[in-house]
């Protein structure tokens, strides 16, 4: 539980993320990546990989191109209907999202206006401009992908992909192909996206290159809801905000059962629990700081049948903020690129020939990144960062505890064998105190001091973050002691 | 050793890489990536993150924006000098890159010639379109970069990066304070880089777009030879093409000594022998299909001073192709941001105040591979992918040896503890030589058979794939043993 400040500050000093191009005067909406954010991102990365492709053994990774042809992407339906909608000062020629013109006036949500609408709210609220007190011209749809040329005449148009799905759907049937043809399957993809934001204000939520990953799972709606049966997902229940409920401050919980109940299918019901079960028990967001909201119908993007938001709740960014989604794409997307391409998208699987249906799990990993910033720092008498241990950028430390005696020279070869393994971090400069506080910092679970005892093969201490309790290992059993801990196969017992 | 259709039918068979868009007729010099591709290009990656960051404890990771602004990328002189020559067809509107036309005729190299100098030479060979035989236009520079515009209006002009160097070099000054201030500081980055190839007819060689991995390295010229001892580095003779030599079929084997006295700084000298442990050591290609080759003056990229390609011999590419460079970039880009954006970019470290050189260490993922799917895949009676182990896309698999009496059960608690630490599969379908010989094509180093025995407490198999040996290793030490096996810190013996 943080300020905007002090995960930026935070972020900033110790190298998790910052603005980009600030040595041609900034570059709004794009942000660059240090040592440390790197590290943390790729661990979310393979955790995040390693939950997902593990509920089916017919889930893989693909990795599709960032540049996509315009005949993709207008059979998908982003061509045309891709658009926020822009309102431009006629005086000063600053432009707006017509949205958020209206959140800023009236605190609601105003998603899904046509240009119509948004002009009548207008001139109906009496908005001017914000910068200069400007009259404001009409509302016009504006496309937010990034068009380019390809080749030397630049004739062969393209875009920068506004979401990573389209290239995974294009490869749908030679996967099929390819693999167990079977159903369920799910493509999931790590990569980034670019979207040309109108107006990216809101720091690092909201950015103009970002990294998604999202997992495509196609499956007979038929068929599905047999084959991942609720009642094996457990029966904790979920937090869910409602849509005609959403002003309201909190998430309710809901029965697996109860949400059937409502409306939902039961394979839509059983990946939010997962989804929830990634938050809660991988991520270990705490309970009252995760929801799913849901999305009404104007609220939903034109591809998305079923629509809920995977929140978080981030003191940083003033309240619950979206961080993923859970969408029901429908067979739109393959549909749409059947009829693009004049290619059959549909497969033979058992008796049934069928287009399949899409359910997306779309996460934006900079926004996972600020939020598990936001939720773990710790201001106080103690800095500390209390990540996950699997998610910390430096898995374990080394400090010789004094530098003589040849304890520099031993905890160097700990050093060096604990490389082998782990992301490993040795530092000899300034007090124990000091080296510990710098660790916690940066959230690394366990710090290794080499003393004289450990000469006296007595072995070594290791300190836990959070607890600051130590215990002694041998130098032999260190490595594997640290594996388990830092997977989660044991715990720290002090 | 295979040919480019031996290398491209495995590739798109086993899910490693495959041309991308196929559905909407193809999208030349574009690819996408499948499971196993994708996975080991993951291995590499960390691989490469190890290897190089542990050259210096002053070595960090970063992640910067692929898209950047006009100014950057102005001052860097990429605006200006980043082109090809470009020669169009005055009958049928085809383009050429004019040193490939001219290289078509002759089979000699011809970089660096003006578009004056190629208008020269194509009307003395007489060369016409290769496609249509009509006569060819005058030839020009052509800018190789994507150009953008960003916001509402794209009135903000920028440009796909054309390497990921740049977003580094803008934030050295800030890097270089919030770390230890200390030189050599090293940034490492793995990033996607976008160029508009002319004509990216290499297939898998050629990309637009494609993932490099650098390693800038800011250093003191006058201090660098003595802070990184070639004596340290080890005494293994470098393999080396001299510029003048460069048509000749092999490398020459060169002491680091003869290297420095042929006028190499020996801080350069030191890293090309870094360069070549990774490849020889750590991804264990063999010694005769590596060498460095040397570009002169006329080949080098406008930014660079000493400049040596890093090559290695590919049946499928038809010999030593570029895999990555080691580049003297000097104070060039530092001196043009700061040019450029009129930020200083001198920094003071102890008694001197300078602008830093830049070393580049610079590797194109994608080729790296395309290179080692090329060199370990073997056909004949068995095919089989001699990955070293910790690149493998899956480190272990773990078969039930039949399907009754509990052992499919059994098998299935082995691979789920598995699964906490490795990236493990699991297949029970097929006779159990059809399992290896699956496992043994994407170049899975262990495969664990679960048999009656491990119900009688004796263990499991654990079947190495090159060797095709197996050992008996009880249940409770499988773990340890595969982490130490994988890691490389125990070997196998049958």
């Amino acid at each position: 539980m943080a300020s905007y400040d002090d995960v930026m500050s935070l972020s900033v000093r110790r190298g998790f993320l910052w603005p980009a191009v600030d040595l041609y005067g900034g570059f709004a909406g794009f942000y660059d990546y240090g040592h440390n954010g790197v590290l943390l991102r790729r661990r979310w990365e393979d955790l995040w990989i390693e939950t997902f492709l593990g509920l089916s053994d017919n889930y893989y990774l693909i990795d599709t191109t960032t540049i996509l042809p315009e005949a993709a992407l207008k059979a998908s339906g982003h061509v045309d209907h891709f658009t926020d909608i822009l309102v431009t000062c006629t005086r000063c020629g600053e432009s707006y999202r017509g949205d958020h013109l209206l959140e800023t006036k009236t605190h609601e949500e105003h998603e899904g206006l046509t240009p119509e609408e948004i002009d009548a709210r207008i001139r109906e609220l009496k908005i001017r401009c914000p910068n200069c007190g400007g009259e404001l011209g009409p509302a016009r749809a504006f496309n937010m992908m990034f068009p380019l040329g390809i080749g030397p005449m630049g004739k062969d148009r393209a875009y920068l992909r506004p979401e990573t799905a389209q290239g995974v759907y294009l490869n749908f049937k030679r996967e099929f192909e390819a693999l167990r043809r079977k159903l369920p399957m799910g493509l999931a993809i790590v990569g980034r996206a670019y979207r040309n934001e109108i107006s990216p204000r809101q720091g690092a939520y909201r950015m103009r290159e970002f990294l998604q990953a999202e997992l495509q799972i196609f499956f007979d709606p038929a068929t599905f809801a047999d084959l991942v049966p609720i009642g094996a997902a457990g029966s904790e229940p979920l937090r869910i905000a409602w849509a005609h409920e959403k002003n309201e401050p909190t998430a309710d919980d809901v029965s697996s059962k109860d949400a059937v109940g409502r409306g939902l299918p039961s394979w839509y019901v059983y990946h939010l629990i997962q989804v929830q079960r990634f938050y809660l028990n991988a991520l270990r967001v705490p309970r009252d700081a995760f929801r799913f909201a849901e999305l009404d119908e104007k609220e939903r993007a034109f591809y998305n049948k079923i629509h809920f938001d995977v929140q978080v709740k981030q003191e940083s960014l003033g309240g619950f903020k979206e961080v993923g989604g859970v969408h029901y794409r429908t067979d739109h997307d393959l549909k749409g690129h059947e009829s693009g391409s004049h290619a059959k998208q549909s497969i033979t699987f058992g008796s049934s020939k069928l287009v399949p249906h899409v359910l997306e799990l779309s996460f934006g990993v900079d926004r996972n990144v600020w939020a598990l910033l936001d939720l773990t720092f710790h201001k106080g008498e103690r800095a500390v960062l209390r990540l996950p241990p699997r998610l910390a950028p430096i898995g374990v430390a080394v400090f010789p505890l004094v530098n003589k005696d040849g304890i520099p020279e031993h905890a160097e070869r700990v050093y060096a064998q604990l490389q082998r393994r782990f992301t490993a971090f040795f530092d000899d400069s300034g007090s124990i105190g000091r080296r510990y506080a710098r660790m916690d910092e940066i959230g690394t679970p366990f710090s290794v001091t080499v003393d004289h005892e450990t000469l006296e093969g007595k072995g070594v201490t290791v300190r836990e973050r959070d607890s600051q309790k130590q215990i002694r290992v041998k130098e032999a059993d260190l490595p594997d002691t640290l594996t388990r801990l830092l997977s989660g196969e044991s715990s720290f017992v002090a």
